[in-house]
Formats: structure tokens, sequence, C-alpha cells
């Protein structure tokens, strides 16, 4: 039985205790964060109980005037700020690893509450940081770090603390989702699309971060530790980028009644004994981001453009879909103003946001991973050529569900979806294939998820 | 500046600390909450670092034996269940107002957190029963009480905790919406639909409390007065059902690009001055619950079958939507599970969440509101008709969007689309048209929603 400690105080903190917030950084984020602190303070407090005052803004260069932004709130000193005694929660928005980290750190050891943005440096040294909070006794919350605006880390955090969830499949990156809708609905290709994100605002100069997988490989690192408590960091991701999608393989994806996603993938690996292996010092976990084909009538099919969603499945809940904006400066301040209130009613309190227990997991290798393949093999139209095609897949195990052949000139184009088999076994089969005279070019290769018991075993 | 209380217990509870779980009925939900607790009480220890164990269960007839029930739990004393001091936290899964009002009531005031899954209960004395919670310094949690294991309260009450929200739709009955979608899909009847559901079990013997718009008008009431911070019953909520639904419109919605769903709307209402509203002492706000036509590209569109989801747009947060399973054992308790985490942690802490804000709202009387409309009228095949209906469309300040004729041998008709309109107007129309010798018979009238600026104003 709970021994209960005595009542300290009750209910919303009241008017009149303002919680004066310093924030680091004054980027897209940091100033729609203090823009609406500074214009919207009176509706905050009358909705959250919380009246917020903006103490500092630390910026680069405080001689540059910027707009919305009072001079007097400018300080160019970071370090200053975060252990200034008048500050009494600490928002990150700087990025990166350093100095964001040290001042990470320096204000949780200096008992101020940090929430921060900052997927990098959580995708890297979350448990470390995590574990400084609770030493602290404060919070280190971080909902705008994944997926903007939508709730997705408390949900995670607190109303699924005690679900066993197998399964979380993402996409967390808003640029290549408008990549490759534009793909699938104008017929663009990858070249084009990117052209058209870079365009309006949807992608960067140097879009490496998020064609590349980078950025949604932190975010897979974030989910993959909250979902299976456990210590997952960018680097154990393997990440395939969209910069090898083809249109070609986007219209087949159509055609055969699939999208086309760039997908962050965390799993539980259930073992041969049918344990789930969760409750084991060390879980078995699969975590990854690559392109994958979704069946359309899957919910995160549906996801275009730059929105984000997540979706996942739990042993009881079933299945669950967070939707919602993944960027842009006036949806990642609003996460970070709800943890703002959060963080303020437990500062209040004195209590703060429970740690959760991290271990470091044991990561499933790629190639024992299971799951269902489409593959685009150019051959030469001749007979005998399917044979000799089939028997690579049967040599290395591979059990083919459907072939189409698609006729080009005097070669032949063979569409596969496979049944589920180990990527292993499907990289030695493109090995084969390549080998063979009859194949000139092996083109696209897509794992095919979300339409059958493709779970990680 | 916050004077912060000095702390008092850092991060999770420490295993050995059991909390004591009294069940108030044992049903679809208790009996899959009770199986979770008893058997994987490893696990959520593992998982969340609160050990449950199930103190007793409170039965109608205890001297019925239950299978996986061990007989030592079960009592058929509530009364003595809800205030035994050995019983840490209370969940009350009897619904209806009584007794389980007095049993949640008396729970609360002897010191003891409650979850619930009772919508009827908190759809009208959910604000008393929220202040008598903060009185006693214990949590009130009712996460399974809206759209079973989709985090949709907690997520609504902290992180959005600072947002403006503008407008809350969801489709929060998962009855009617398999039957709308077999009407869409299939082609079936109501009535057809409707004998399909229960033959499935997906719908009671008496549909009624479904099909009428009574359980969602009250899962209106609790997501208006969380989202508008106001105290909304399901009384002030209008609400029509599906009975009134018929293939041909739902065919007719299909052809024009859009679905027909049965939707609880809330929204705030903007006023003449461009103020919101949502700050003055009283909010002036819509509720109601009624079946309506969506975009098929809409993200609530593609909610089929059972499944429930909410979609919400803020002022900065822009749109969301939570998805998942909306009723079902254990995805229902495994929300109870997340709200007995989140209410061991803060009992242990002595703390408890805050208490939301809640006044009496305006509530907009209906023939204010404003939205487009879809009308199914038949009228006499001859010259001069359709001036005649066009007439009182115009005399009643309705203006026609888009009109379709179909021949129905000497019959027509006619489809009409209006841009957004006053309801009081539509409802004059509408008389007006059924006053004309030349119309037959006026079938289907729906609310367009969701494809243009519809917010209420």
């Amino acid at each position: 039985m709970v021994t209960r400690k005595p009542r300290r105080e009750a209910g919303a903190p009241r008017a009149g205790k303002t919680v004066r917030v310093g924030v680091l950084g004054y980027g897209t984020v940091g100033s729609a964060l203090v823009a609406l602190l500074l214009d919207d303070a009176d509706a905050i407090e009358a909705r959250s109980g919380v009246r917020f005052e903006v103490a500092k803004v630390a910026v680069r260069d405080p001689s540059r005037r910027r707009a919305g932004l009072p001079p007097r709130l400018i300080t160019g000193d970071p370090k200053e700020l975060v252990t200034d005694p008048s500050v009494d929660v600490v928002v990150e928005l700087i990025g990166g690893l350093e100095p964001a980290g040290g001042l990470v750190e320096a204000a949780l050891s200096a008992g101020k509450p940090v929430v921060t943005a900052n997927k990098e440096l959580l995708a890297s040294q979350g448990s470390a940081l995590a574990k400084a909070a609770d030493a602290a006794g404060v919070d280190l919350l971080y909902e705008a770090a994944v997926a903007g605006a939508i709730p997705l880390i408390r949900p995670l955090r607190e109303s699924l603390a005690g679900e066993g969830i197998r399964r979380v499949m993402g996409i967390v990156n808003g640029t290549t989702n408008f990549i490759l809708t534009m793909m699938a609905d104008g017929g663009m290709s990858y070249t084009q699309a990117l052209a058209e994100a870079q365009r309006l605002g949807f992608a960067e100069r140097d879009p490496s971060a998020d064609v590349d997988g980078h950025d949604a490989a932190a975010k897979a690192a974030i989910l993959a530790s909250l979902a299976f408590r456990c210590d997952v960091v960018a680097d154990d991701v393997p990440r395939e980028g969209i910069a090898s999608v083809h249109p070609v393989d986007v219209a087949f994806a159509r055609r055969l009644g699939y999208v086309v996603k760039l997908l962050a993938v965390a799993e539980r690996v259930e073992n041969a004994s049918g344990d789930d292996g969760a409750e084991r010092d060390e879980p078995e976990i699969s975590v990854r981001v690559h392109p994958a084909m979704l069946p359309s009538s899957h919910p995160l099919a549906a996801v275009r453009g730059a929105f984000n969603a997540v979706f996942l499945e739990g042993d009881n809940a079933g299945e669950l879909m967070l939707y919602g904006r993944g960027a842009g400066g006036p949806p990642t301040a609003s996460a970070v103003l709800g943890d703002l209130i959060d963080a303020s009613h437990r500062l209040r309190q004195g209590s703060h946001a429970p740690l959760v227990r991290r271990v470091r997991p044991r990561i499933r290798p790629a190639d024992e991973l299971r799951c269902a393949w489409y593959l685009n093999i150019d051959v030469l139209d001749r007979p005998g050529v399917l044979a000799a095609v089939a028997t690579v897949f049967g040599d290395h195990g591979v059990s083919i569900r459907s072939m189409e052949q698609v006729g080009l000139d005097d070669e032949a184009r063979l569409i596969f979806l496979t049944h589920v088999a180990r990527q292993g076994d499907v990289r030695r089969t493109l090995e084969g294939l390549r080998r063979l005279d009859v194949v000139g070019h092996v083109g696209g290769v897509l794992r095919v998820v979300g339409d059958e018991e493709d779970h990680a075993r």
C-alpha cells in the first residue's frame, strides 16, 4: 500500500506567481515562442493558470535588432542566462550538440527545468540528460523535438506508460514526405520534387539532413528510447534516404495499391520462445529509417505533404495514430508552451516527471530483419529468363508472392512482390541477380510494410 | 518568479511500494483491466515503476463465479470498497449516474484518486466532481471516457493547456461509424447496416444510445469542457442521429467527393469584433452532434469501421488528429492503466493534476450556426420549377453553390450544395420548400463541414 506524503499544494498555480522563462536561441521557433509569451500572456494565464514572463533571450549577436524582441530582453551570454537566479525555466532552441548540451546541463544543475526541441542532442545524450534532470529533481521535457505540434512524447511517457508497445512507425520528416507526395501526385522525378520543395521553403538549400534520413534517424532513436524504455542513440539507426526512390517505382507502387513513404520504424523483436523480450534487462529491438511501400488503406498512407504522423501498435491499446504539423514556428512553439506549462505546474508542486528506466537494448542486425519486398528488375526478354531469375530467389529462400512482366523493347521489366523474407536473404538474392547475364539492371528495391504479419521475429 | 517548494521525492516510485487498486464493476472493461493487473503486474512494474495489486472488485452479484477473478477479491459492497483504508486508488467502471456518482464522490472524499470511464457521469457532473477531487487533493482521471485507447484527454489537459483551440471534431462513436462505413461501401440501407452491426457485436440490441447520438453527445460535452475550459453538460448538446441518413444521400455524397460521418463538434464562436471570446468570463461556443458530409480528402474521412478519431484545430498547433480504437475491453483498459500509473505517481508525490478552470459558457443557439449544406429535393419535372425553388432559397438569404438535376420519371431530383448559411435561414428555406406545390419531398439534409472557412461566427 502507498504511504502517501502529505499534500503540499492543491490545484493549479495561483495567479500572481510569475514563471520567468529564459530562451536560448531566436530562430524560427524561438521567435514564435517569444511572440506567444509576450503577446498572449493573458490568454495563456486564463487557460492554464500560469503567468509567463520572458526573462531573457540569448542570441549569438546581441547587437543586432530583432523585430518583436525588446532590446532589454536580449543577452549575448547564454551561460549567464542558464544560471541566473531570476530565471525559473530554460528553453533551449539553439539546436545541435554544442554549446546546447553544455547549457542544458548547466541549467539542470542550477535546478531549472529545461524544455528543448533539440532532437540531435536528445538522440545523442538523452539518457545522460534525463538522469541529470532526475538527479536535480527537475523536468527535462521535449515534446517539440519529434513531430512538432503533435502530442506524442507525453502520450508515450504517460498515457502509454504501462502499455507493451510492439511497433512505432512514423512519418517524422515533413520535407521528405512533401517530396514523395509530389512524386506520387505529379509524377515528378526526385530532383524536380526536391527543387519544388526548396522553392516553397519545405527543403533547405543543403537538403541532406532531411533527404538522407539523418533527421528521421534522430527522431527514431528518441521514439525507440521512449517506446521501449531503453537507450537508443542516432548512431544505432541504420538509414536509407529517398534520393534513390524512382518515379517509376512510385507509379508501380500506386498501381499495386501502395504509397511510398519514408518511415522511421522502431519495433520490439519477438523471440522464438514467444517471450516479448520487453521485461528482460536487455530488450531486443529493431530500429531503422527507410523508404517503404505502405498499403494505400493504411492510416499513414493518407498523411500528405509536410504533415507528420506516428502510428503505434500496442498489446492492449491496439492501433493508434497521432497526426499533425511536424514543423514550423507556431506549431513547434505550441508544443514548447505545453511543456512549459507542465514544467511550471510541477516546479511549483516541487515534483517532476518520473524518470523512465533506460537500459541499453540489443539491436537486431539489419540482415536478421524480416519483411516483404518489392523488387524491380530489368532482364533480357527471352525464354528461360524467368526461370533463371526465380531460381536465384529460391536458392536464397526468398518466396515470391506475385510477379508482373512489363515489356520494354527487347528487354522486359519484372516487378516482384515477395513474401516476408530475411533482409540478409534478400541482399544475397540481389547479389545473385546482379551476377546473372540476363539481368540488365536491378532497379527499385523497397520494403513493404503494414499489410501483413510483418513484425520483427 | 516562482518560489519553489523544496523537493520531496525524486523520480519514479521505487519498487516494493505496491499500489492497491479497488475496481467497481466487472463488465467488458473491468474484466480486461483486472486481467491486465493480475497477469502483467511484473511487466507493468518494469515499464512504469509502479507495482499494482488488485485489492477488491465490487460486483452486483458476488455469489456468481467469474472466470479469471479469484473469489477472495470479490465483494458485493462497493461502499465499503471506496472507503477501505487498504485501497489506494479506485477505478469506477459501473457506468451511469447512480450509484456510480455517489461512489466516486465517496472515494474522492476518502482521499483516493479515482479513474473512471463513465462518460454519462462526467457529462452530467464533471465540473462538481473535478472540484471535489481538487478539494480532496487527489486526481480524477478519465482518459477512457472518450475514444477508448486514444490518448486524448491528457493531451487536451496538458499538451494543449495553453493552446487556443478553435474547433474539435470527433468521430467518437464506433457503432455509428461502422454503420455509415457499411452504407458507404456496401450500399446497404441503414436498417441492413444496423442489423449487420448487431450481428457482429458492434451494436447493442437496443441501439438507441449510439444511433440517436446520446453517447456522442456526452463525449461532445466532455471534449467541449476540456477544449474551452468551461462547464458543458450533455443536455447542452443538440443532437441528430443517423437513422435518417439514406443510402441515396451517402451515394450522392461520394459522387460529390464527400463521405458521411456522425460528428461530435465543439467550436469557439468568433464574434464580430474579431475577439475570440476565449478570454472573457463567458466564452461563447457551439457544441452539437450530427451527421455531416466531410471532403474525402479530410483526415477524418479515412476513419473507417469501428475506429474513432478526434480532429483538433488550434491557433498555433494547427491541425491535429488523434486516431485509434474507441471501445473494447483491452483498448479501454489500456487507457485506464495509463491513468492509474499517472495517479499513482502523483499520489506518491503528494501532488495532483491541476484543476482546469471551468465557467458556464454561452452556447450559441442552433439557428445562429453557420455552415454549408447539402439538400436533396424531389420536384415535378416541368418548366419554371427550378426558378420557384431557387426563389425560396433567395428569399431566405441562402446562396446556392451548385445544383445538379437527376431525372426520376415525371419527377426530378435536385441536389443542392449551398454556400455557408445560417441554420435558421436553412430551416426556413426548408419550410418554404415544403409549402411549394411543385416540391414532392425534401429528402436528405446534411451539413457540409471541413472544406472551407466554416468556423462558427
